[in-house]
C-alpha cells in the first residue's frame, strides 16, 4: 500500500489529522484564547516581554538536552533537496537509527520553550538587557504516545527572567500566579521548596550523588505515598539510617513555620540546608505581606523533575478538582552554560494551558460570554434595496465596536434563525419591507425572548446600551 | 564531521537558528502583535470566528495540492520509532526521492492555512454551521530558498466563508480590507477582477484549454509591461489574432465604469464574460454605496496566480511604498472536493503579515505606544522596609492596569536608569530612606524629563493619569 497513487489515495480516504494533534473549533479556541490572553495579560502588567522562536531548531541545539529518551521524542524534518548527500556505505542500518536520523535530519521542532530561550539569550546577548524578563507563548511538539490528556502538539506559556539572582524575582512569578488563578477563578494552592534543601537532604544521609534518585523518589510522595518512597529510595541503595533521617521530611505535617522549623532543627546545620531555609522564608515573608488571594504551601517533599532546578521551585495544583500540575517552575543557575555563556542565573515559570483548560471545563468557570463572538445579526430577505439598507447598518454597528453578520443569503428565516441561535448571537435584526418604508428595523433579543421596534437611526445606540 | 558526539559539538559552536527562519525579540514581536491584533480584532467585527489546526498534516493531505513544485517545498518529519520499518529492497534510489521520502515520513508541516482549512471542514461537516466564517492567524512553512523577504516560517491571516455563493460576502470581504488598513494607516488601492472574465477572454481567442497559460502571462502585466506579456502569450501559442483581441484588456486605461464599458463591448457576449461584468457591477455598486476610505480600482488584467479561483478575486497593494500585494483573495468553487465533499463554495482573502510589517516600518506607521512595555518602574535600593513597600505599591499599580515592574537587584542607580530607559518606560519611582519616611515617593516622568514629589497613597492616581 506503500507505493500508491497519493491522489488516488486521497480521494478514497476520510480526510484526518495524525494522532496526538488537535484541531480546535471556533469554541474551543475562543476559551483557549481566554486562557491565553488572561496569562498574557498579567505578564505584560509585570513587565514581562513576549518574544517568539521558531517552530524549527537546529538538531544540534535540541539533542543531548533533554536526556536519551527526549532525543528520541524529538520530532526530526527530512532534510530539503537531496536528503541522501552525506548518506555513507553503513549507514542504513536498523539499530543505529539515531545515526541515519542525524545524516537525514538537521531540524527538529522545537521540544520546549526553555532551550530555544537558552539559545536566544546567547545568540542574542548584544540585543538584549539584563535582567531579561522575557514571556513566550507557542506550541512545541513531542513524539510522545498520545494518551489521554498527553497530546503531540501544545502550547506553552512560560516567563523567565535570566541575569538576576534576586528572590525579589520568586516572589514576583509566585504573585503572577496568584493573580492569573485569581482571574480565572481558581482556587490553587501553591507549593514552594527548594532544591538547596534536597540537597542538604541527599547530604545528610551520605548520597550527594544520589540526588537525583532521591529528589525523584520523594517527587512521587503525592503518588505513591510515604511507603512508595521509602521502597524507591531503598531500591536506590540509600539505606535504612537514611530512609530514617529523611522519614521526617516525607511525612511532615503543619503550618508553613511548622514545617520550616521541623526542617531547620533536621537539616540546618549543613550549609546547604540553612541558605535553602533561608531563601524560603524570604520568598513566603515577602509573599505573606503582599496577601495572596491563594493558598501558599511551604512543602518539603516538593522536587519537580526536572534536574536543571538549582533554588526555589514551584507547583500548582487545583484546590477543586484532581487534575495534578496545572503549573510549575523555579531556579536554575547555569541554563545557558551549554551554549557557552556560563553563570548566568535564571527563575521561571510554565502555565499548562491544556490541564487549566480541563480545570475550567470541569468546575464550569469560563465566562459565559467567551465564544459568544456575533452580537448582532441580520436576517437576509434578498431585496436589494434591503439589503443595503441592512449592509450600511451592520457597518455602522462595527464601526461602534459591535461584532455584526449580515446572512449572505435569502434562504428562508427558519433557517437563517437556526444559524443565529446555533452561534448565540444576543440581537436579530429584521428589516423587511414594511420596516424598510417606514425606516424601522425590527430587533428580537435572543437572551431575554423580547422584541421592539426600533428606528433605524436608532439601532446602533440600542444595540450598544444592551450588550 | 558526521558521526560526532552531539555534546562537543554544541558545546564549540556559537548557537543559531536554520536559514530561512527567524528569532523575533520584544520590540518586533509587540509590532507583529498590533498587526495581527488588528486583523483579528476586524475580523471578529465581521462575525468570523477563529480555529486551530495543527502544525503537522498527514502527508496524505497534502501532496498534489500545491502542483509538483510544491510537494517538494513540504517540509516533511520522519516517522517516529523505526522510521525503516517499511522501507523494500531499492527504495533507497536517489533518482526516486520523493518516492523513498513517502516510506520514511508519513507527516509534513502545513505549507499554507487552504488546505487545512478544506480538510477541517470535510472533517468536521457534522460540528460546523454552514455557511461557516472563520479565521486563521497561524505559521506555514515552506522550503523555499531563502532569500530578502521570503522565509521558510512565516504567518498566514486567513478568513473566509464557505458555504455561501452570495456576493455579499465579497462585498464585506472587502470592507473588511478596507477597514484593516484604514486602522493600520495604509493607503492602498484595492485592484478587482473576476476569473470568469479571464475565462471569457481565453474562449474569445479560442484557447479555452490556455486558460492556466494565459492568466499567468496576465498576470505579470505590471512586472514585464504589455510588450512582455504579448511574448509570453506568444510562447504559449496564442496566435496574433488572439494577442490582438487581448490588447484591449492589457492596455485598458480609465476609470472603473469605462473599463467595464470596454469589456462589455469586447466580451459581454460571452456568457462567462456576461456573468463575470455582472458579478464585478454588483461588487463594485454595493461597495461605492457603502463609501469605502480605500481605493477601489477594478482590473481586468489582475489573474491571481493560483488555479482554484474561479469567481471574484483581489489584491492590494500600498499606494506610498513599492512592496508588491500585500492582500489577496478570491471565491473558489470546489476546494472540498478532493476531500470528498464536492459543490461548496467558499470566498476568501489573506493578509501578507511580514509585507505589512515592512510597509509599516518603511513609511514609519507603527504607533509609538506600539512595544512600550513598561510604564512603571521602581527603582532597588536593597532596604528591605523600601523594598517592600514597592512591591506593595507595585502591587496596587498592577491592579489599576498600570505594566510595572521593580528591579530586582541593589545595583547602582546608574544601571538601574540606564535599563529604564533601554525599555522605554514613562514613569519612574523612587522610594530612597528620605522618601521611605515622609511616605512619599520622587516620581521621574521620563518623557516629559519632570520630576515630582507624590504622596505613596497618591502614586497610583498620579501614574493613571499621565498614562
Amino acid at each position: 500500500m506503500k507505493r500508491r497513487e497519493y491522489s488516488i489515495y486521497i480521494m478514497t480516504t476520510k480526510p484526518s489529522i495524525p494522532k496526538g494533534t488537535r484541531d480546535f473549533l471556533p469554541e474551543e479556541t475562543a476559551r483557549r484564547n481566554y486562557i491565553f490572553d488572561t496569562i498574557r495579560e498579567v505578564y505584560e502588567l509585570y513587565g514581562f516581554r513576549s518574544i517568539e522562536t521558531p517552530a524549527m531548531e537546529n538538531l544540534s541545539t535540541l539533542m543531548g538536552k533533554y536526556g536519551e529518551e527526549g532525543d528520541k521524542l524529538l520530532f526530526k524534518i527530512l532534510n530539503s533537496g537531496n536528503f541522501l548527500s552525506d548518506l555513507q556505505p553503513g549507514d542504513i542500518n536498523p539499530s543505529h537509527l539515531g545515526h541515519l536520523a542525524s545524516v537525514l535530519c538537521e531540524k527538529g521542532l522545537r521540544y520546549d520553550l526553555t532551550v530555544p530561550f537558552a539559545r536566544f539569550v546567547v545568540q542574542h546577548r548584544e540585543e538584549i538587557k539584563l535582567p531579561f524578563r522575557r514571556y513566550q507563548i507557542q506550541p512545541v511538539w513531542r513524539a510522545d504516545r498520545p494518551q489521554k490528556g498527553r497530546y503531540r502538539e501544545f502550547y506553552q506559556c512560560d516567563a523567565d527572567v535570566v541575569g538576576s539572582d534576586s528572590l525579589l524575582n520568586e516572589v514576583e512569578l509566585v504573585e503572577i500566579i496568584d493573580e492569573v488563578f485569581s482571574r480565572l477563578n481558581i482556587n490553587v494552592d501553591i507549593n514552594i521548596n527548594n532544591r538547596k534543601l534536597l540537597t542538604a537532604m541527599a547530604e545528610r544521609i551520605g548520597a550527594a550523588d544520589k540526588i537525583t534518585e532521591v529528589t525523584v523518589a520523594i517527587d512521587k510522595l503525592d503518588k505513591i505515598g510515604p511507603e512508595g518512597v521509602e521502597e524507591e529510595l531503598r531500591a536506590a541503595g540509600i539505606d535504612e539510617e537514611g530512609i530514617a533521617a529523611l522519614r521526617p521530611v516525607i511525612g511532615l505535617q503543619g503550618s508553613n513555620d511548622e514545617k520550616l522549623a521541623a526542617m531547620r532543627s533536621a537539616f540546618g546545620d549543613i550549609p546547604a540546608g540553612a541558605k535553602g531555609l533561608e531563601e524560603t522564608e524570604f520568598v513566603l515573608g515577602a509573599l505573606s505581606s503582599l496577601g495572596l488571594r491563594s493558598r501558599v504551601t511551604y512543602n518539603p517533599a516538593l522536587a519537580r523533575g526536572l534536574n536543571y532546578y538549582t533554588g526555589c521551585i514551584f507547583e500548582v495544583k487545583a484546590l477543586d478538582t484532581q487534575i495534578g500540575s496545572i503549573t510549575g517552575g523555579g531556579r536554575y543557575d547555569n541554563l545557558t552554560g551549554i551554549f557557552g555563556m556560563p553563570g548566568l542565573s535564571g527563575v521561571g515559570i510554565s502555565f499548562g494551558a491544556d490541564r487549566i483548560y480541563d480545570v475550567l471545563t470541569t468546575l464550569d468557570l469560563f465566562p459565559p460570554e467567551t465564544g459568544r463572538t456575533t452580537q448582532l445579526f441580520f436576517v437576509n430577505f434578498g431585496d436589494e434595496a434591503a439589503t443595503t439598507r441592512c449592509l450600511k447598518l451592520a457597518s455602522a454597528a462595527r464601526k461602534a465596536g459591535i461584532r455584526t453578520e449580515v446572512f449572505p443569503d435569502a434562504v428562508k428565516m427558519k433557517k437563517q434563525m437556526a444559524y443565529a441561535s446555533a452561534l448565540g448571537v444576543r440581537y436579530v435584526a429584521i428589516i423587511g419591507g414594511d420596516e424598510l418604508s417606514a425606516g424601522t428595523v425590527t430587533l428580537k433579543d435572543m437572551d431575554r425572548r423580547e422584541q421592539q421596534t426600533v428606528g433605524q437611526a436608532d439601532l446602533v445606540e440600542t444595540v450598544r446600551a444592551g450588550l
